[in-house]
């Protein structure tokens, strides 16, 4: 039977996603287990695999497939909405000029290699000249999508990591944020200094034995070992692939409550990856929504849940068993509070959740005054420092702890910090309309069963894949749109009462 | 400045040599630490890649390009040499017909399934229809490379795992072992009849002590740290890329002697891989030559070095120390006569290098007979066992441990067997070979320092790529042909005497 211009880009992108899968798999083996030298072959694999990726999307027939796709018949909701992911893709692929991706994938490579020499000594000046090639070049290619896509240049940025989103809804939501979090931050130190200090438990920790408890409580929150792995590499994260879902984190023998919390942020993310629709495997509606949906999940694990004082009271036992431990220090009360500590600190990834948002907010406002060109880079260190000090009342010593701290930037990421916090608020309304549909998710949480959860995630986010945009599925989960209200309530709850 | 054909055919070897990198990073890792649920999408990309490599060595102007680069003057060695290994693989690349390529790997994917079912209980007769089939396509693929290479059948075959290789000239070399191996095997029973039984040291080893050993006598080989890794599989073997290399050993907590001989078996093929030379990476001739002299370098490794009386003397304290052994069974007498032991039995996999030659000589034969319709597949467990008694003198109770116990014809590999008995022929030659041209090799060996053997082997074999052919490798590094004699003498020391 002849295919239909819709069956032949499925085949086609079936493809294209598996290479894409093969890619992630590398990826994780460079980061988890690979010798050091075999870096630049790697990055030759990488590369190629990613350039008949690209060969793929960007075929001469392709584009006419999808125009005769389009005027088909019948297609029914999943194919419509694949076929919508495709032309956004296929766009975003062909609108760049090739000589254009390949400027601006070597000025990347190039200002992470100057980034990396430059942050110990806080040297800005030294990677200045290759951050401007490469927000030159952020600009260019952003242009180019933004005229593509009929999109200012900073949505078509965005869209990359949050496919529909936009800066004026943004705007919108972190106005709010703006507003309530330094009178919030204030209480909640009041409250928090009229508490006792909490106290780290007495190490060493084996890594065995935190692996142990880790995998443990994967297991808890639902994580198929069948389908996925926990590791060790340098920077934490969540890779592989659906079916096999790779997630690694670093162990300190010293302190074991950063990673075992670490473990938790990352099987949020995997979760989301486990539970994707097998049935469009390797489609572009098969994949995860953009990152504030895969935030949110991580976050809604970490911060809704394992840091909630009833999961906190589960899991101290488990905690001082694997651990043998003894003394005050294993009290859940101790360590509820050692997981909701609140400081204003310069680095973002140490950020707690009330002092997160104005990381995030701080960096957005900066990058879109440097792509707007309302900002010369050369500000850039002062406009920093000047907006932790109006956000967190704090002033960075040096560039290292100021806008020299996050790779994002400098590896061509713009348009991406923003997703952390609507992630943030994601989680708060996507678990506190879960935990209203059904009184079992809470029940469940606070006796170690995530079943009730899993499956309330599973039929609101998960199994949706791309369905839907991520605001519809907000709405559809929670009957309104993304509110800054309850995340406001999340954290005066938690952290001021 | 515009490319010859030559140097747009490296461009394009090139990238299909990084997808084949990335295919076996993905096949250890399948191997080596993917989870069980994992396994059928791996089977995707696996299949994604491999098809992605065949259309670039098989699009239509892969041919006139080669056509063109051989009328191209002033190539060099190296690049001749490449440009005829192009031509070899895109002849056989493009001579068998896609369907015909379809339906024999999935009735290899189909015979491969049937037979892990059959072999546990004997039943021939349940994979013998599946086998049939695979017989059939390999006879028709065969074909079809034999007319466009100009070969017979079964060495347009055994080229894919020994290019240039025949098997006249292997009937040459087998028919002085068919004569003296009987013999000479009694010969070794009678003198090892004659010394005390080998005692296995005392267990149970721990794994990871077992793992610091076996890393710590890798790296004595010369096996580069930085450029590999060592784990664990079922199946022990030699994977990942010149770059990379990753080789697999299984532990047994009550023997660490096999596994640990094991591991330096792998560490030959590794350190092959480790000198090939870096200058043509990717393309066809900075590949290893075939599959006798990949196997060479292991046998080499293992059975003229490590089973050696000098380096059993070498080893014995170090492993001593790492187990806190005690008492006889650790005295390298003992030891070595552990590691030397002679056999009859109906396993190849487990058998000594002594009675290996009859397990590969019978498979020859019958895979000969049936390849070329001088026998039906009916006759194969018959004339197996016939075999083995003619050979070795036993007969296996079932054919679980007769024709059912191997799987290579079961998965498509004809023409493959022979090459294990090539390469422990080379082993001995190349070996004696270097110990004569360089004493500093048998004295590094028996202190514990392997520079010498590398430096020759890196000159003579590794640093070569696929410029030469096999035969012209041996007859450089040796003086002249393969020669079973070397082989009979290097069996009659070690196990007559």
């Amino acid at each position: 039977m002849p295919q239909t211009p819709y069956e032949q880009l499925e085949i086609r992108f079936r493809r294209i996603g598996l290479l894409g899968d093969a890619e992630a798999v590398l990826h994780w083996d460079w980061a988890a287990v690979m010798p050091p030298a075999g870096a630049q072959a790697r990055s030759a694999q990488l590369a190629e695999l990613k350039a008949v990726g690209h060969g793929l999307l960007t075929a001469p027939e392709v584009g006419d497939l999808i125009a005769a796709a389009e005027a088909e018949d019948g297609l029914d909701d999943w194919r419509q909405a694949n076929l919508r992911h495709m032309r956004r893709l296929w766009t975003k692929a062909t609108v760049i000029p090739e000589d254009l991706v390949v400027a601006f994938s070597q000025a990347c490579s190039e200002c992470e290699t100057t980034w990396r020499e430059a942050r110990p000594s806080g040297d800005f000046a030294a990677v200045k000249p290759s951050l401007q090639t490469v927000l030159d070049l952020t600009i260019e290619a952003g242009q180019a999508k933004a005229q593509a896509l009929g999109l200012d240049l900073y949505d078509a940025l965005l869209d990359d990591y949050e496919p529909g989103g936009r800066s004026a809804d943004i705007d919108r939501l972190f106005e709010p944020l703006v507003a309530f979090l330094p009178s919030l931050l204030a209480e909640a130190e009041e409250a928090q200094a009229a508490r006792p200090d909490p106290t780290l438990p007495d190490g060493p920790f084996a890594i065995d034995k935190q692996k142990a408890l880790g995998e443990k409580l994967m297991k808890i929150a639902g994580f198929q070992f069948d389908n996925g792995r926990l590791d060790t590499s340098l920077h934490p994260f969540c890779g592989g692939t659906p079916d096999d879902v790779r997630i690694t984190t670093r162990y300190d023998e010293e302190d074991f409550t950063s990673s075992l919390m670490g473990v938790l942020h990352e099987t949020g993310h995997a979760l989301y990856e486990q539970g994707l629709p097998a049935k469009w495997r390797n489609q572009p509606v098969g994949g995860s929504i953009g990152m504030s949906m895969h935030e949110s999940q991580s976050l809604l694990m970490e911060m809704q849940v394992c840091r909630s004082r009833p999961f906190i009271e589960f899991v101290a036992p488990l905690m001082r068993d694997a651990f043998g431990g003894k003394g005050p220090a294993w009290e859940p009360d101790n360590l509820y509070r050692l997981y909701t500590q609140v400081e204003r600190d310069f680095i973002r990834v140490e950020a707690d959740e009330v002092t997160y948002p104005a990381h995030v907010i701080l960096r957005y406002r900066l990058e879109k005054a440097l792509l707007d060109g309302d900002m010369d880079l050369s500000e850039l260190p002062g406009a920093w420092n000047d907006g932790m000090q109006e956000l967190l009342g704090i002033t960075p010593p040096s560039d290292r702890e100021g806008c020299l701290q996050d790779l994002h930037w400098y590896d061509g990421a713009w348009g991406y910090f923003p997703t952390y916090t609507m992630g943030a608020m994601t989680a708060a309304q996507l678990f506190a309309a879960a935990c209203a549909s059904d009184p079992a998710i809470e029940a469940g949480i606070a006796g170690g069963d995530f079943t009730p959860l899993l499956t309330w995630l599973g039929t609101h986010v998960h199994g949706k894949g791309s369905l839907q945009t991520t605001a519809n599925v907000i709405s559809d989960a929670t009957g309104r749109a993304l509110d800054p209200g309850v995340f406001e309530q999340h954290l005066r709850e938690r952290y001021t009462s």
